[in-house]
């Protein structure tokens, strides 16, 4: 990928100051259709991100301030790129949420200043052929927008597995490698490369064993992904539902197509992000009504609002955190703003009502008990029929068996597991090696949950990536778990390996990746 | 305590500019003989807090700052108001450690503008009468150089139990409560209070019944303190030494003084922090050999470089990160710069060799086996007989088992383990509740480490916090913890408290805190 713009010169405003404003006026007008229409183009999870950077575009007090450089004598292109980092440096120091819009305020901020040269935006160059992409990290406009046609996978040299770019990349049945140290430098333009998702590796100029190796691999998953769908089960017929995460009432109709057996995650975020206060139960009794209408009859696994952390609202908790990932999040904000979790309950229970789907209703950053039971019975007292917690921090997989007394089931969020338990930021490149769900101690954890499920007779879910990884997904099922969900894309996938084993064979690949030393032996333990 | 100062007037300058420049200039040089001053009376941990901001208040940038704002018509007060305001956003923006130095710049700034205005400046008021003192929280330069003579005990409305505060408080002996919600508004002058630090609370006007016995227990903590010195031990003659947490040589005596017999934390940051590199083999050696030297035939556990998420160091570590308790810190820094971990390494071996103590060296954030094998090896390598891992990270106490395979011993921080176990940050007011070591959630991963080492037949110390709480040292011993470290001044108490017990009513206490659902149910099971 060609690198970013290099920086406008400080020569003096040469034109007349109104022109040139009007001429930043139209880049700027320009950009935002621009990232409008790729919006619109993605859909999903990305067209959100898409939305705001077009609104970055049309931000009124970056105009204001364009205006004002542009009075005090610089040039067009230096005024635009100087409003837009005072702009990105009032982001930063607000930390957060905000401060990782940065990155995407930088994307907007390039896009205008090329159109002002008149020269492309920084980004994916066009090709004819296939090819493999190589880039240090891609803004989410590109990878929204990549031409999924040509582009055959995707390696990146920043972000870890549950970076932007990888979730939106699995979000498309990309495949991705994600974090590969010096990989810009290894790899040159036309050279032959094997990306192997699964294993997370990158071949160079593979020999041709290995590349026949590939192309048969290629077909076989081909041929998984189009196989026609039937319910998920192990070789001994052990049924394992295979559900889907979903982000809002649009996705549903997408996912069934892709063969999900109902909905493990629903994140309830779409409703209250960007507000500047909570939906009224009635807005929220008719979301959630769309989506339980789209699985009669099916698990739908509702996901009460997920705030802080990387999604901050003002109206919950808009204090500064030093380490937002240990802050005031999930159940402990919503505890503290009581009447946003009684009308959501409400809203939900309403919506119960109304379908035939099975709700189940959970709780994020749940740790022990205590919470447990205060998020149980208030859902009950709210109309609720099965009300579970999610499994994240570390103190409810130790806890198991006395939150599995209480919860109606549980659900594993490996994402944010592993990133506690190895106390290892899951966006941070330099820790990124750590955010394996392979590892052993996380797979420890799993177990004390399965078992304690087991123990009681409740479910344990899991609807964390580590669900569409298909040698893991196996693992889980072997460690305890009853149920998987993932981006429904990866489902075919899942079904597929989890109907090579019986439970006896995954219990057995669980147990030796439990005696392994290290995520990268776990793996192999399990999948040899 | 009194209110901050009001902000200054925006009123221009009347005086002339040199002149005022003159003012600030004084003014500035007379806060930082005033911090000095308090930093050398201060001594420890203090000191070193005091010395930063002295020299805040002498940053020749902010003196530059102030005379362009009276140059642009500013008077005094107000130059000096906003020059500190934007170097304070500018540390904020820099996140991290830097961020948390803002508050103390608030201070130096406050200070300052007391001196412009002749007005004593914020802080805890003089009182001829003891005093328990309530405040939202207290500046580093009040907590260091309170008047303890006068101060009964501390309340703070914000921080938890591990914050700057608590910590400084708990050095000095000083009963202190933090995190008490709305404690400003419940208290008034001259309202009777017990302020109970081993329970974290504080009644409101006892009755005569509870002041008594408040005032009995008062007179034995403070026999108990006075007692001859003995050997850590239960009641049955089990040994458990009770050790010093200490930051530096000149620490040594004190903590001797104090009963400690041996050091079970020796932080080694001391000589790393403010330099802008690593200090050199000799320089290390030198300093290390004064520790050891105090302690001949006594244990001395020392732990190599701890640094990032607080600590960062310009040579080991300049990125920013979001979650920096989840970043690059510990062992993780470290290897990533392994030469600045050979010296040390190298010059703790030098130690060793010249003197008579019993060297035990650990380092920070390890998270399993894979990790404890390369410290391990690069320790023998360098010379060292004992070396082994703190277990902080939730994920070591997981693996306890495989770790203790290849480590000589393990220390547990309460502090950090408890943090990342609850995913809730230690620094941060609103999620205080959680930190808490009682936890049973933090219980049980300290009995896997306690199984572990009793399986091994390898040691596992306690460093945390949670050792100078005599109930919970109690609890630790019945889970298999064989030697606890300290604040050297919270020996006394937990020797006693040791003397009560046999090792079957320690486990016997342990089972029943680990059965609880909470962590104040497990301090009442295992108290009363």
């Amino acid at each position: 990928m060609p690198e970013p713009l290099a920086p406008p010169s400080d020569e003096p405003l040469a034109a007349d100051a109104d022109g040139e404003h009007q001429r930043v006026q139209t880049a700027l007008a320009e950009v935002a259709a621009d990232l409008s229409a790729r919006a619109a183009a993605a859909g999903g999870d990305a067209q959100q991100v898409l939305e705001a950077a077009a609104l970055m575009a049309q931000d009124p007090a970056i105009l204001d301030d364009v205006r004002a450089r542009l009075g005090g004598g610089a040039n067009a292109e230096k005024a635009t790129w100087d409003a837009y980092a005072a702009f990105r440096d009032m982001l930063t120091e607000m930390g957060g949420y905000m401060a990782e819009r940065a990155t995407d305020l930088d994307d907007v901020a390039q896009r205008v200043v090329a159109q002002l040269r008149g020269v492309p935006a920084p980004g994916v160059p066009a090709s004819d052929e296939p090819f493999i992409l190589v880039a240090r990290d891609l803004a989410p406009a590109d990878t929204a927008t990549l031409d999924l046609e040509k582009t055959l996978a995707l390696v990146t040299q920043d972000g870890g597995p549950t970076s932007h770019t990888a979730i939106l990349a699995r979000s498309k049945s990309l495949p991705a490698v994600v974090g590969v140290v010096g990989a810009l430098d290894a790899m040159a333009d036309g050279q032959l490369v094997i990306v192997d998702a699964k294993a997370g590796t990158v071949v160079l100029d593979p020999d041709d064993a290995s590349v026949t190796a590939a192309r048969a691999e290629r077909e076989t998953r081909l041929a998984a992904a189009t196989a026609p769908i039937t319910e998920g089960a192990l070789a001994d017929g052990t049924t394992v539902p295979l559900m889907a995460n979903v982000g809002s009432a649009k996705d549903a109709p997408g996912a069934v197509a892709l063969g999900a057996e109902g909905v493990g995650l629903f994140r309830t975020e779409f409703l209250f992000l960007g507000a500047t206060s909570a939906p009224t139960v009635e807005e929220q009794t008719k979301a959630y009504t769309d989506v339980l209408q789209a699985f009669p009859g099916k698990k739908v696994v509702v996901r009460v609002l997920d705030a802080g952390a990387d999604k901050p609202l003002s109206f919950l908790n808009d204090a500064h955190e030093e380490n937002p990932a240990l802050g005031l999040r999930g159940i402990r904000a919503l505890r503290a703003s009581e009447q946003i979790l009684r009308d959501q309950l409400t809203a939900l229970a309403a919506a119960q009502a109304a379908t035939e789907a099975e709700l189940y209703v959970m709780a994020p950053m749940i740790a022990d008990r205590e919470e447990t039971e205060y998020f149980v019975s208030l859902g009950k007292e709210l109309g609720l029929e099965r009300v579970g917690a999610m499994a994240e921090v570390p103190s409810i997989a130790v806890l198991a068996d006395q939150v599995l007394e209480v919860a109606d089931f549980v659900s594993i969020g490996t994402n944010d597991l592993t990133q506690y338990t190895m106390a290892a930021d899951r966006q941070l490149g330099s820790v990124s090696a750590m955010q394996d769900p392979w590892h052993p101690a996380v797979l420890r954890l799993v177990k004390m949950l399965g078992d304690a499920g087991s123990s009681a007779g409740k479910p344990v879910g899991v609807c964390g990536e580590a669900a569409a990884d298909p040698g893991l997904a196996v693992v889980l099922v072997g460690l305890g778990v009853t149920s998987l969900s993932m981006s429904a894309s990866a489902i075919a996938d899942v079904r597929a390996e989890l109907l090579t084993v019986t439970l006896d064979e995954a219990k057995a690949r669980a147990a030796r990746a439990l005696a392994a030393t290290s995520a990268a032996a776990a793996r192999q333990a399990a999948t040899v």
